[in-house]
């Protein structure tokens, strides 16, 4: 059924039948939903530090219908926020949801969005409680997160000089997803992680709880562009290895066989620049190695030592297994690029 | 320059320096802003309930380019999000920005968009805290606004039969003015009161802390529209008087224009079913009319009796002076309607 033949207040009214149940699901003792989908406003009661973040995906900008299934695109909407949360050891709480609808979309495309965004909430026991639905010229939607902080908030500002950087999981693979989505083809795994990115929460918060971390980020818009901001806020500069960037099997396969290794340094491009890889990036005190270890197993998350600290004037610089500095093309996404 | 010339970040950077003196400017004692724009999140700090809304507006959709400058587009996203926290009993507190913008944006346009937004957000004492740029294939605002709550929340479903019910400011214009320029017509009044429209934050602020109001609502997509979410949360019906609708100079000097006045009934139909007038619409036990007047003269806002609350199962109606039921074409706006 086309949403224009229900209409927008009998939808709103299904779906607040649908998500009332997971009203009272939000952490024992934690923030608390007072009233949910329905009124003017939601009301949530919080007490302390609230983190707060927006993200949008656009249609056409960031994802084409044809990619990607409505339930898929939900999950994705909620996880990039997530990630926000993530950066800053908290935990997400409560989400609202804006949703820009052309008019010729139906009932079942909504519900499955909303399933795919309301499953991957209730993962982190988070609950929608607001939104707000309009009529577009294609789909958009932007989400609002809010996060609490059970174990003091970590920002970019944090990073010392002789620190060492970390990085989560692999990077460059949701870049390539997306190179070969655009060129009509397909590699599971990687299209996989552009499609479906995972947000590190549970990483983030061992990592918070265990006072590891200097400063942190979440890789959204390239390594080099995050790292960027990083230092930026910190003001120190860093060495990435880039012998030591953690590569997935996918990605070293099929740079593999696009002959990627003529050149060494080429294979590493996506990873120091290619963006949505949502994995987090963080500074260390040197020597906590084994207890990084831990949390890698503990939240089954790899997390790999790519570089460390130096001072700001040093600027940021990849260099080679050799120790020499290599000169990367490309430096991160920006949506407005001069 | 074209925001393309400048990047994101460069914009984004830019920002943060114009609106961090604002940071400090929240109510004392109140919520209070830990870190603004410039990090993966902002980070507030809130004690008790907080108001949480979502509101979007479209270039195509809400507005035309050519019909507003984007200062006063950013007044109007600003105060249709405070409109809701209005209607709450509520007071804006923190607001999140995500724009998706043409690539062909200039950096000036969107100064000028800030201004007005940041500006009419001040005079609440309201901060903005955190945002996101994206391109996208038109303008697009989506906004989130947190508000406190220092009388208590007022919800929908506190209406009571015998109650009766009054609105703020005048009904109709907005969508008079909306029509009007959709035909290339000025008024000036009409059309000023859809491109800019005032949130009733301190009206709605005297009636909670007199404690003067059952149940309220803004009235966002017509009166009827509105009333009856108002009356579905309550489990009420309602008998609007016509006659009582308040109308402004300009609304009843267009409608003798344009022979509305041949049927007496006509002239109340945009004021019953148009759209974006962001007036309170609210219920009250009987004999208040007094408080009610003194809250009016305080907050420079006229209040006025268009009805009463009545059983469930009368629905809502609307009457004439001799107490006529009416037939009014048109139910208020709906994104989607059937």
């Amino acid at each position: 059924m086309k949403l224009r033949e229900l209409g927008e207040f009998a939808f709103l009214s299904a779906l607040r039948a649908r998500v009332a149940q997971r009203v009272d699901s939000a952490v024992p003792g934690g923030p608390r939903v007072l009233l949910g989908l329905g009124d003017d406003c939601a009301a949530v009661s919080f007490s302390g530090s609230v983190l707060l973040t927006t993200d949008a995906l656009i249609e056409e900008v960031h994802f084409r219908r044809s990619w990607t299934s409505l339930r898929t695109l939900g999950h994705k909407a909620f996880a990039v926020n997530a990630s926000d949360i993530a950066a800053m050891g908290g935990i997400p709480t409560f989400a609202l949801l804006s949703l820009g609808l052309p008019a010729e979309f139906s009932v079942e495309e909504l519900d499955e969005f909303f399933d795919g965004f309301v499953a991957e909430a209730s993962l982190c026991g988070a609950v929608l409680v607001g939104g707000n639905l309009s009529a577009a010229p294609c789909l958009m939607i932007s989400v609002t997160l809010l996060g609490r902080v059970p174990y003091g908030m970590i920002t970019r500002g944090g990073v010392h000089v002789g620190e060492e950087l970390y990085v989560t999981g692999t990077l460059g693979d949701a870049a390539l997803g997306l190179r070969l989505l655009q060129r009509e083809e397909r590699n599971e795994p990687a299209v996989e992680r552009f499609l479906r990115p995972s947000a590190r929460v549970q990483t983030g918060q061992l990592l918070a709880k265990r006072k590891l971390v200097g400063g942190m980020i979440d890789v959204s818009d390239g390594l080099l562009q995050d790292l960027g901001h990083l230092c930026a806020e910190s003001r120190v500069g860093a060495v990435i290895e880039g012998h030591c960037l953690p590569l997935s099997k996918a990605y070293t396969a099929l740079a593999a066989e696009q002959n990627w290794q003529v050149n060494v340094k080429q294979i590493w491009e996506l990873a120091l620049s290619g963006g949505e890889d949502y994995e987090l990036l963080f500074s260390t005190p040197v020597g906590r190695a084994r207890s990084l270890q831990r949390v890698a197993r503990e939240s089954g998350c790899p997390i790999t030592r790519i570089g460390r600290v130096v001072e700001e004037d040093r600027g940021i610089v990849v260099v080679d297994e050799a120790g020499q500095p290599c000169a990367i093309k490309g430096k991160g996404y920006d949506h407005f690029s001069p």
